[in-house]
């Protein structure tokens, strides 16, 4: 089951990356997006990742990380450029990246008692 | 065509509101859904939402907001907090919600030239 990202105590950073899709090459796509995923795990401060794209198109990725060094850091990987720059050309029709500092967090979990909530 | 939601030069604020969704419902959680954009896009400070559910039943709901006093007004409105409500009792088996100060922005567009980028 999908769940959303365990991340710690604010403050940390989140990168939004909100996009829509070409009709492009949705194999190689797919192939990249888990390879970029397995990838930013590996980074230094990276502490997690939420995915979805909708049937009308519409993906949302958040990744959470420690600092914005380790966002930097990501960003100027040599693999992580290479499908940046395949996005660009031909994966994505637009996109929108938001760097943001999440200030605070609630969570809820009907598995988990609420009366602290 | 559903598009990233078109925002000012930051700073300004985001709502990530990340959930796994019950079985129970569908109807009545979409019409809520639907009812709560239409009543979050007439708030002071709205600037737009975005939110996509993949097959695998995660949802991320981003919205942003001119202001962290927005954001609470928008937490307090009285139908807003008797969606909340039903969310946590009927809707929701999991969420986590951030909140996040959007430092910087960037866009792409292939309708645009991306010269400038």
């Amino acid at each position: 089951m999908p769940e959303p990202a365990t991340t710690p105590e604010p403050p940390y950073y989140a990168v939004i990356f909100t996009s829509v899709r070409t009709p492009a090459d949705p194999e190689g796509y797919e192939q990249m997006a888990e390879r970029m995923v397995e990838l930013a795990q590996e980074q230094p401060g990276f502490l997690g990742v939420e995915s979805a794209r909708g049937a009308d198109g519409l993906g949302i990725t958040v990744s959470y990380w420690a600092s914005e060094a380790a966002i930097r850091q990501w960003r100027e990987h040599a693999e992580h450029l290479v499908a940046q720059q395949r996005g660009r050309s031909e994966w994505y029709a637009q996109y929108e990246l938001r760097i943001a500092r999440v200030e605070r967090a609630y969570g809820f979990d009907t598995e988990i008692p609420t009366t602290n909530r």
